[in-house]
C-alpha cells in the first residue's frame, strides 16, 4: 500500500513537472540586455527562464549550460537549436553553450570574465534593477590605466572610477574605495557585470552617497613557490600577502599620486566579494593604519576577537559591512557560525557594524551589486 | 603536348603545395598575445601561421575560419582538434571556429568587436610591434563615459584618451582628435585592437608627438526610413548625416565642456578607417570651420576639386593624411584612380598633404595602427 501511494505521488510529480516544462513556459520572452547589439537571442521571460538559440546545422547535440545544469536544445530540422532553462534568480549569470561536447561562448551574448574565462553572461530582469540602470544623471568616468609595479616587476592594469564632479571641482579631494572581485574573476568584474559606475552615479545623483573614487585592480594571487598550504588543503597561509604587498606598495601610492585623493586612513576603504572579501578582511585587519572602512560581500565576517587582536583596528574603524545573498545563508553548513551574530557582537564592542542580506539571490553578482549599493550609502558618514 | 606540360606543372605545384603544408610548418609556435589569461591556444609561429586547438569530443568536423578561408582541424582520437592556417599578414585578424556548422568564438582567445559581432581575434607578431607595445613610459588614461544625445534622444557611450600629463598639468588645454572605426565595428575598435593608448603614450614619451586628447565614439549609422539609396545600391545619399549631426551637436560640445580642450578648428582633427574615413571626408569637407586636420585610412582620398568646392577648406586646413595597406593598392580595381596622385595634386594646390602605405598589409588593423602612428606625428605641427 505504501509502495502504491509512493508510485502515485511520483507519477503526479512527473506529470506536474512535464506540464510545467512544456505547457507552462510563459511566452513573454525578450532579448537579454546583455546581448550583443542587434541580437535577438538569448531571450529571458518574466519567470526568469533563459531561451537560447544556436545555429549548428550538423551538430548531434546542443545544450544550454547555466546555473550548473545542462538543458538540451531541440533542432527544428533545419539546424537551428532552441530551448529553455528552468527559472533563474534575478540578476547576472555566467553561462555557456555546449555543441557536440565543445563548451563555447554563445555567439549572441556579450562576454564577461568569470569562472576563469571570458564567456557568456545573461541578465535576468530584477524588480529593483533601476538602481544599476544607466540613467540620464551626471555621469562619472571609468578610467582604464596601466602602471609599473615594483613588487611584481611588471606593468599592471586597473580601472579607476571618478565621480561626475571630479573634472569640474578641481580643487576638491576625494576619499577612495579599493574594491575587489572574486576568485576566477578579474579587474573587469566590478566595472562590467558589477555595474559600478551606474550604481554610484545614481546614488550620488539621488543624494544618497558622497562622491568618491573607486579603484578596481586584479587581486588574483599566484601562490609563491614553496608556500605552505593549510591543513586540509586550504589556502596557503600567506595567500593574501602577494596582493597586499602590491596594494600597499604600488597601487595606493600610484592612485594617491595620479588622483586628487584624501590620502589618509580615515578616507580610505576596502571592500570585496568572495575571495576579494577574504582579502579585504586579511588586509584591513593587518593594516588598520591604512584603511578605516571595511566591506565583506559573501566572504566571511569579522568577530570582536579578531577586531581586538589587530592593534588600532577598533579605535580607527569607521565602518564594518558584512553581506550575503539569502540563499547562501539558507544553504550554509549546519553548525557554521551565523555572520549576523558576529555583526551584533561587533556593535556591542563599539564598532559601526552593518549586516545586509540580498533577497533571493545566491553567490552571484546580484548579491554584490546590492551590497555595493548598500555599502556606498554608509561610507564616509 | 601543351596538355601534358600543363599536367606536369600542375602536378609540380600540387607537390610543392603539399610539402609546404605538411613538412614545412615551422615548429616554433607560441601562444597569441590576444589569448585569454593562461591559455596556450591559439598559437602563432614565425611564419604567421595560426594553430588552433579545440576540445569537441563528439563533433564530426571542426574548422578554423580566418582570412576568408576555412582550415580543417584534425581529431587526435580523443576529441581534441588541432590544425594550422596558411601564413597570415602581420598584426591583428578577426577569426572564428566552426563546430559541426556552428560559427562560434574560440574559447581560447580574447574577444573583439568587428564584422558585426564580438568574436575572436589573434595577433601575428610584427617586426615593428614595439610601436604599439605596452612600455613602462608615462601612461595616459582610456576613459569610458556616457552622455545624453539630444540628436538621438538617448544615452550614448564613448571612450576618451587623455595623455599622461593631463591630470598634473591642470592649467594646460589640449587639441582633440575625433577618431572613427570602420563598418561592422564600434567605439571599442581603436581602444582595443587599435592599441591607441599604447601608440600615443609611446610617441609622446619618445618626443615624436604632442600630447593631445582622442575621442572614440560609435559612428555606426542607421539608414533613416525612406532615405534614398544611390544608383547601383551604394550608400544612401545622406548616409553621413546622422553621425555628423551627433558629432557636431552632441559629442563635440560634451567633450569641450568635460575636458580641457582648445575648442577651435585649428586644434581639432578628425580621422577614421574605412567607413570612418569616408565619414571623415564627408564631415570635414562639409565643416571646415570645425576641423582643420584630416586623416583618411583605407577610406578614399580628397581631390583638389573636392577641397576647393568646400568654402574655407583649403585656407583653414593644416593637414590632409591619406593612407592604405599595400595589398589594398595592389588589388585595387583596374582603372580606379591612384590616391597617391590625389595627394600630389593636393600638395601642388598648397595643402599640407601626406601619403602613407603600410607595407605588406591589407584592409586590416595593422594598416590602421601604422596609419595612426604616422598621422599622430604630423598633427599640430
Amino acid at each position: 500500500m505504501k509502495a502504491t501511494l509512493y508510485t502515485v505521488s511520483t507519477l503526479a510529480a512527473l506529470l506536474l513537472s512535464a506540464s510545467f516544462l512544456s505547457a507552462q513556459v510563459k511566452e513573454d520572452f525578450k532579448p537579454s540586455t546583455a546581448n550583443q547589439p542587434g541580437r535577438e537571442y538569448p531571450m529571458v521571460n518574466s519567470e526568469g527562464r533563459v531561451r537560447a538559440r544556436v545555429e549548428a546545422p550538423d551538430a548531434k547535440r546542443v545544450q544550454l549550460d547555466i546555473g550548473g545544469v545542462k538543458y538540451d536544445l531541440v533542432n527544428d530540422g533545419k539546424g537551428v537549436w532552441t530551448g529553455e532553462s528552468a527559472p533563474q534568480d534575478e540578476g547576472f549569470h555566467y553561462y555557456q553553450i555546449n555543441i557536440d561536447g565543445a563548451s563555447v561562448p554563445d555567439p549572441g551574448s556579450l562576454y564577461f570574465y568569470g569562472a576563469g574565462r571570458w564567456g557568456s553572461g545573461i541578465e535576468i530582469p530584477a524588480a529593483d534593477e533601476d538602481f544599476y540602470a544607466l540613467r540620464n544623471v551626471p555621469q562619472g568616468q571609468m578610467r582604464e590605466l596601466y602602471y609599473y609595479s615594483e613588487v611584481n616587476s611588471q606593468m599592471r592594469h586597473c580601472f579607476v572610477y571618478t565621480p561626475a564632479e571630479y573634472d569640474t571641482n578641481t580643487d576638491k579631494r576625494y576619499p577612495v574605495l579599493y574594491l575587489q572581485h572574486g576568485g576566477g574573476e578579474n579587474e573587469y568584474g566590478w566595472p562590467e557585470q558589477g555595474k559600478t559606475a551606474h550604481i554610484i552615479d545614481n546614488l550620488i545623483a539621488d543624494g544618497k552617497a558622497e562622491p568618491f573614487i573607486i579603484v578596481m585592480d586584479n587581486g588574483t594571487w599566484t601562490r609563491p613557490a614553496g608556500s605552505e598550504r593549510r591543513a586540509g588543503g586550504g589556502l596557503p597561509s600567506n595567500w593574501a600577502d602577494n596582493f597586499m604587498n602590491t596594494l600597499l606598495n604600488d597601487i595606493i601610492p600610484m592612485v594617491d599620486s595620479r588622483f586628487r585623493t584624501i590620502a589618509d586612513s580615515e578616507h580610505r576603504a576596502m571592500a570585496g566579494l568572495s575571495m576579494g572579501g577574504m582579502q579585504t578582511k586579511a588586509i584591513t585587519l593587518a593594516h588598520p593604519e591604512v584603511f578605516s572602512s571595511v566591506g565583506i560581500f559573501s566572504g566571511g565576517s569579522i568577530t570582536p576577537d579578531e577586531a581586538r587582536s589587530s592593534k588600532g583596528f577598533v579605535e580607527g574603524n569607521r565602518l564594518v559591512f558584512i553581506s550575503y545573498g539569502s540563499r547562501e545563508l539558507e544553504n550554509r553548513r549546519p553548525g557554521s557560525s551565523d555572520p549576523s551574530e558576529d555583526v551584533e557582537a561587533l556593535k556591542k564592542a563599539g564598532i559601526n557594524a552593518h549586516f545586509y542580506v540580498s533577497p533571493q539571490t545566491a553567490h552571484e553578482w546580484q548579491s554584490w551589486r546590492r551590497s555595493l549599493y548598500q555599502f556606498a550609502q554608509l561610507l564616509w558618514k
